[in-house]
């Protein structure tokens, strides 16, 4: 039969090129997902399904819950395509849920929205078991001014300045709705929930929300970036490993 | 100064082949840390200090906190010693402590218990994040079953049957005064409180222990595989990754 299978997986992104293809990166999770599916399809030799994710992770981004979706020819249960993922797929890549959807689903488009959480060691300590799911800082940033500027942000803005990518010719307004910094011990973790996020948003975010946060940067001033529609006025990119997709919402 | 260096060190063993010196295998905890302290110390090329471990892991076996010590001659202070390891120490290794002991503390010779936890993963997802951290099991097994049988391997005995190195000469008479087992969720964490134990020692204890578990024994046929004094008697060897050292007692 012909099914919109719909998954929901988890991976610890460290050795990927990220979600998706990349010409010049050979190892990437949808590659990966793709090849295991390919077998399990039975697909001739060189032929692989299209896997959709509902958007890109970059390089050593985490997923607690990407959703993906194929269309495929099987006669396989949903049971039995989760039991041979799992079996096939490598350690660090999970298939938590498998369901047959409508036809019309796409993991992309019909997205409505995402949660990210970003997390920062600030121990004394060297944090070995935790070591590939975070960012060590240097010193406890202050956690009331990055709040107060994380305020200015809420809302639906241009992000322009919080986007990687100078040149994008596609709307860069998005809607944020929540921004939670959350202190657990020794970790900081910053959640965000919004309609959707710009290439590398979440982290030129969390690079700007830290130099508030030590006092290089006025909370104010996170208002100037934003009008400023100029990357340059925002910090810098926080490093990959401390950022996880934690969820991805549908109607 | 000539100071007796105490260290409390933390260590993912995942990419190690254990704590010890192995003329085989070139990469150990102890190895590590003497070619790092070596440097530190500004001692003559190819000289590197003893570190002593207050025990052996192996390979693949994580610890929270290993106690060791080392005799060196050095003007720093202990906060510079803990900076400078945990600097040039790779990620998987931590200092979390360092303190000049006196002169006679001997990290193996002057400990006086020892705790260990071993982690079992029960869930259906893959553990995806913790892989490393535990071993995956097939089904639940019973753990009031395992208690009963852990019940027998409480007190002072020869564990023999439970000894790697079926050419001990030295005694194999140890004392085991608690194993704990817990159900979290997805997870089951057998913890082994003892005076000491013997080579692969908890991993043979929990594999027995999963045998009843699992109902492929009785639990009272663990009174019988202690009397045996004979390894082949006893369950597998419980794969390294799910055992860590959490502790070592020193009066």
């Amino acid at each position: 039969m012909n099914r919109n299978i719909r998954l929901t997986i988890r991976y610890d992104g460290s050795r990927y090129g990220g979600w998706e293809h990349q010409p010049d990166r050979p190892m990437t999770i949808q590659g990966k997902l793709e090849q295991v599916l390919a077998r399990m399809l039975m697909l001739p030799e060189g032929e692989v399904p299209l896997v959709i994710g509902a958007g890109r992770t970059d390089a050593g981004v985490h997923a607690l819950a990407m959703t993906a979706n194929l269309h495929a020819e099987t006669e396989m249960t949903e049971e039995e395509i989760l039991a041979y993922l799992n079996h096939y797929l490598p350690d660090d890549i999970g298939v938590d849920d498998v369901q047959f959807a409508s036809p019309r689903f796409h993991a992309r488009y019909n997205a409505t929205g995402k949660t990210y959480c970003y997390r920062i060691w600030c121990g004394d300590r060297k944090p070995v078991f935790e070591r590939k799911y975070l960012t060590v800082t240097e010193g406890r940033p202050d956690t009331g001014r990055m709040r107060q500027a994380a305020a200015y942000l809420i809302g639906t803005h241009d992000f322009r300045s919080f986007c990687a990518n100078p040149k994008m010719k596609k709307s860069t307004v998005r809607t944020v709705d929540e921004i939670t910094i959350e202190e657990e011990e020794e970790i900081i973790r910053f959640t965000f929930h919004g309609g959707g996020f710009l290439q590398n948003m979440v982290r030129i975010l969390v690079g700007t929300l830290l130099e508030v946060g030590y006092g290089r940067m006025e909370p104010e001033r996170v208002r100037e970036i934003l009008e400023a529609l100029d990357r340059r006025e925002a910090g810098p990119t926080a490093p990959p490993q401390g950022l996880m997709l934690i969820g991805v919402d549908y109607d």
